[in-house]
């Protein structure tokens, strides 16, 4: 396996896509407008381990502000690191040598490594895992180190980091003479699964895997729970907790409530879930490619199936956004999905869905099959390129399906926790690593046989060496995610058979056209969700087209669960989710609140170019017209109680006003809030 | 003002009725049955002071399980007290005056009467009104020794209790030596209010104004909120707090986040908001007497009417129940009104629903307005009759509108919490009070004249006295709620006008028939909602019938505002809300989650006898059959996500099979988990 933060080193993009112009706009942009925010914030020089006021702020518990600070410049170096392989910048390599100069200078004897506890509180190492986040710090910092030595073929970075887990496994185990604790906020096993896969370290391996079989036991530390245990030695009261915390004890907040092959549904704080099952899947991974057997596989295997069909089937929003409830920034109810404050939640952070692309790669692995795919498409294409402007300064860490006047769809330019923007930045270094993967292995008749698995479609190029020497390359073209035709071309050294697997996304409802087709077959099948290309297809046709007819592409209305007990109807063209915007529906003022669509209306698609502020290039894209009504609430005076009369006929509290529709003018979400207007905005209408 | 817990002494139930069976039942079995689960509890003799088990068990923190102890022996005495004045009990009687002794004993020399703070934490006294409801338990006692006075005509457990609120009086204050403290469950205010209306104590108006005017304070002791400085004096971290408080520092959670009148909403706790309010509307009913004047009048009458309506408009289910969210047994968002458990919450406790009644008794004196007596009824004959089984030994604490496998729709026989229970005795001992309400005053012309609002229908007769010696009587007849026709009787002196005002209930859609007819007009006119027979036509006609034409009990679907998202319809009858049950419909394992009805459909009503175990007389009820279908998810396969493809012209998910169709059986939401089954029910339906 190769992970797609190294893999993507072999993919080039071609011509115009959305990901190519985000690459570029973060690349020429965003890089800088986030190193000038750590130069104002504190953030850049802080491994000076100098006093900053900041750090006087005791505002906040348990957290204080700058507690992330290690990780927000460690995913800044990832991605920057990933850019400067196809876009050299003088000032960002500065930079990054720079920090990591400080880095390797503010490392402690032993090898510790923290920005908190070196400077604010020295004396308070390992005493509160479940809150301080000291391990989930290191980890990012060891993704970083990975990246810096991948670009600049040193370890400067990587040699601290590698003390450091040293150090950590000295302190974590489940040897007697140490302490038998986890990560608060998972994070670092993946970052060590990346490290004994890049450069064999077996230290990181066994706590890794430690960390993550350990977790939710309830008897670990001397016959207590961990984070039980550890408040006590703290001698906090079981009711002292952060607001993140439903309840005293609340451990399914971290996923440490049982261990997690016991747990039956995913919960509690998102991005740590998927952080957790996305180390989870690198061990299994691991296994499957010949590396270090897991015990109790098929356990294991199973445990990450259940955890995320119960995140895609019944805590998911349309837009491939999770974590429906603000408070513990995680999953609620199952089917519990409304789409605004004021309807009860709907956060969906961005670093979330960018998780779920962690983890949608990793289960690709072990399992071909295109429905995790279709959820890395959705993931991608809506909740998170929907996170940064198209200026590349401004981004959003929510990403409610419906704005309100105490939440409008607006952007910021930073967070006091900045975990969003650069895990944007460094997934859009790698996006890459994400369009496929191959693989080359020794044929059984001799020789070497290739395959190459196609995930997503853009215009893009992937090369790569065969260990005789040898190269092969396959490039897509499209006009994707607008129009369905993907060219293709395949080089190939003769005597190397090459598969392809081509997904057939699930909104095509598995129409498509192979051009020439597959002598086999008239209408080739496909397993599980992907066409294959076998050597004999390949070999004789290097070049060739995969359509998908326009019926795939036009606008389609979409209902959710009946369970979420949302009368909603969501508009949707290809993989992208639409919403309406009051820049573009001027009539609107309560956040389409009370706006009516009814599935049926005719839809008129209208390509319209974007060119803004800070943007490089013309960008098109395409709007959607249909009619819209606004409901009447007028009958619903003031002070007679919750329920009204329904009509006999209809079973409406009102009936609508056909005469007043009115045209409503939706646009991919990923495009809102780029626009002006008031940050108006709602994915989902009431269904008339 | 007559408080309606002193005049429904002035009121006989007379013929049947549901309210005059369910007193039968209280006074037969019910006050026995509690009785008993205090002899096996450790309440029943906790006044003797001895150590008791319970006492022992610290698994809860802050409030240990006896901490209500106080409150449920006084509300109990309370409500037996009123049955005594109608139905004699030697059993009854002996265990009141055994409490009553005990109680007295109790007291500590200085005035204190508290279990807790005497018995097992001694020292502790007001060092936790946040969470300790000792003010409440103080509360709770005043009350009984009220209804004690009155049936025993001693003051036994008065004069304790008035010995009490002197020694508050000197702790709690406005003067410098004093604390600027009020209690964390209000209830002590309105139990001071009625003190000082039946006594006269003055100490007891002012210091329940002081506990209402300085709640909320933002600087009130010295310099900090109050509950902030009090748990700084016991070393408490902010973060360290019950699991009822959704975040630290979350006041709302007992409305002390701002002082009162600058609330915009009615937020928090349900049972502590309403007691409060009731205790403002009290006040502010003094001064319309005549007697103490407020300050700042108007804006605390703005105050109950913002908080009031935003309650029934925005945060009130069908049936009069209110609290949707069971971590802080409060309110939620507006319109965040789901069903059940699994669709995010419905608590709607017996006790709001209760304290529903008594401020809207309070607001009916304020202003006579039946939008007041129409929640006052719906909360009645729905949410609060439901909390007790037939046989009268069985009881809910949460009404939820919608069963599911971890909260089926059963009753229990206790609750360690036990304030329900006692709480619905009380209010059953004393709902003749709640009928009407009466006054006599000098007339401009000389002589007395008098009126009587009618506000609820039963058979029942009112009988009270005039200054000058006569008495009046209005006797109603009818088989309210089953059908409209309602007979009077008056019998009034001569020469004193009467006049009299007879609620039209907003669902009989104001249809309604006086006979004999007014003279003045065909079709009489409402003020606010009641007709009024003025004293030309009442000195004409003793008796005289009032009919809703059958037409206003036609079974009526009624659908929820759209803000809540619930696709749903339900049925009424009348005043009662209907609910399906597996009792009745053996077809349903799935607790009618998926079950769809249509308005429109057919409604058939039957008549019915309940005739159970433990049930003194039989009772007749109608149910109602009509049409419902299952909906058909098996197109929700698993792992494919979150949305399906709307059908192109239902806008559907999946189409309705009408041949399908099933018949479904309805009862009245009050006569719920009487008739066996697994405990499935649900009031609202998906609309089809």
């Amino acid at each position: 396996m190769a992970y797609p933060q190294v893999a993507f080193r072999n993919t080039t993009f071609t011509g115009k896509s959305i990901l190519a112009s985000r690459r570029n706009t973060v690349a020429g942009t965003t890089l800088k407008t986030q190193l000038d925010q750590f130069k104002q914030t504190g953030r850049y020089d802080c491994f000076e381990l100098k006093w900053h006021p900041t750090y006087d702020d005791h505002s906040m518990w348990p957290v204080p502000k700058h507690l992330f600070w290690d990780s927000d410049l460690a995913k800044w170096i990832e991605g920057a690191c990933y850019f400067l392989e196809t876009q050299y910048d003088e000032e960002i390599d500065e930079a990054i040598q720079y920090l990591v100069q400080t880095m390797r200078s503010a490392q402690q004897e032993d090898g510790y490594l923290n920005l908190h506890y070196t400077v604010v509180e020295p004396k308070g190492r390992w005493s509160n895992l479940r809150d301080m986040h000291e391990l989930y710090n290191c980890g990012h910092l060891i993704e970083a180190a990975l990246a810096h030595r991948n670009y600049y073929k040193n370890d400067l970075l990587l040699e601290p980091m590698v003390k450091y887990v040293k150090l950590i496994s000295n302190t974590f185990g489940p040897e007697d003479h140490k302490l038998h604790g986890y990560p608060g906020h998972p994070e670092i096993e993946l970052a060590l699964l990346r490290l004994y896969t890049e450069t064999g370290n077996n230290d990181a391996y066994k706590l890794a895997r430690y960390f993550i079989e350990e977790r939710g036991n309830p008897t670990g530390q001397n016959g207590e729970m961990f984070y039980d245990w550890e408040a006590r030695q703290r001698n906090d009261s079981p009711w002292k907790r952060s607001d993140a915390y439903k309840t005293a004890g609340a451990h399914w907040y971290n996923q440490s409530h049982a261990p997690l092959l016991e747990q039956p549904t995913i919960e509690g704080h998102a991005v740590r879930a998927l952080y957790l099952l996305t180390a989870v899947a690198d061990l299994l991974c691991i296994e499957e490619k010949g590396g270090i057997a897991m015990t109790r596989s098929a356990e294991w295997l199973a445990t990450l199936h259940r955890l995320w069909d119960d995140m895609v089937d019944r805590k998911m929003s349309v837009t491939g956004g999770v974590g429906a409830i603000e408070q513990w920034e995680g999953f609620g109810l199952p089917y519990f999905l409304p789409q605004s404050t004021p309807e009860g939640g709907c956060y969906n952070e961005t670093c979330a869905s960018i998780a779920i692309l962690f983890l949608a790669e990793r289960l690709l692995h072990l399992d071909l099959d295109s429905r995790y795919a279709d959820i890395m498409e959705l993931c991608l294409y809506n909740n998170v390129l929907t996170a940064m402007s198209l200026s590349g300064r401004a981004f959003t860490y929510v990403n409610q399906l419906g704005s309100s006047s105490t939440h409008p769809s607006t952007r910021e330019d930073w967070f006091w926790c900045a975990c969003c923007p650069p895990n944007y930045s460094r997934l859009m270094g790698s996006i890459g690593g994400y369009l496929w993967d191959y693989d080359v292995t020794k044929a059984t008749e001799g020789g070497e046989e290739a395959c190459v698995n196609v995930h997503l479609y853009a215009s893009a190029t992937l090369t790569f060496p065969t260990p005789s020497g040898d190269t092969i390359s396959l490039s897509q073209s499209s006009d994707f995610p607008w129009s369905g035709t993907i060219s293709f071309t395949l080089a190939a050294p003769t005597d190397t058979p090459v598969t392809l697997r081509l997904r057939i996304p699930s909104w095509t409802n598995n129409t498509f056209v192979l051009d020439p087709s597959l002598p086999s077959s008239k209408s080739p099948t496909l397993q599980k969700g992907y066409l294959t290309l076998p050597p004999s297809y390949t070999s004789s046709h290097s070049s060739f087209t995969l359509s998908f007819p326009p019926s795939s592409f036009e606008p389609r209305w979409l209902v959710p669960h009946p369970y979420t007990s949302q009368n909603t109807v969501f508009l949707a063209r290809g993989p992208l989710v639409y919403c309406a915007e009051d820049a573009f529906n001027d009539w609107e003022t309560d956040h389409f609140r009370d706006v009516v669509v009814r599935p049926g209306s005719k839809i008129v698609e209208e390509e319209r170019v974007w060119k803004g502020e800070g943007q490089d290039e013309e960008e098109k894209y395409i709007a959607l017209r249909t009619r819209a009504w606004k409901r009447d609430l007028s009958g619903w005076q003031s002070g007679v109680g919750p329920v009204r009369q329904a009509d006999s006929t209809t079973g409406e509290s009102t009936t609508l006003e056909l005469d007043n529709s009115r045209e409503i003018v939706y646009i991919p979400y990923y495009l809102r809030a780029n626009s002006g207007g008031q940050g108006h905005m709602r994915v989902g209408m009431i269904r008339g």
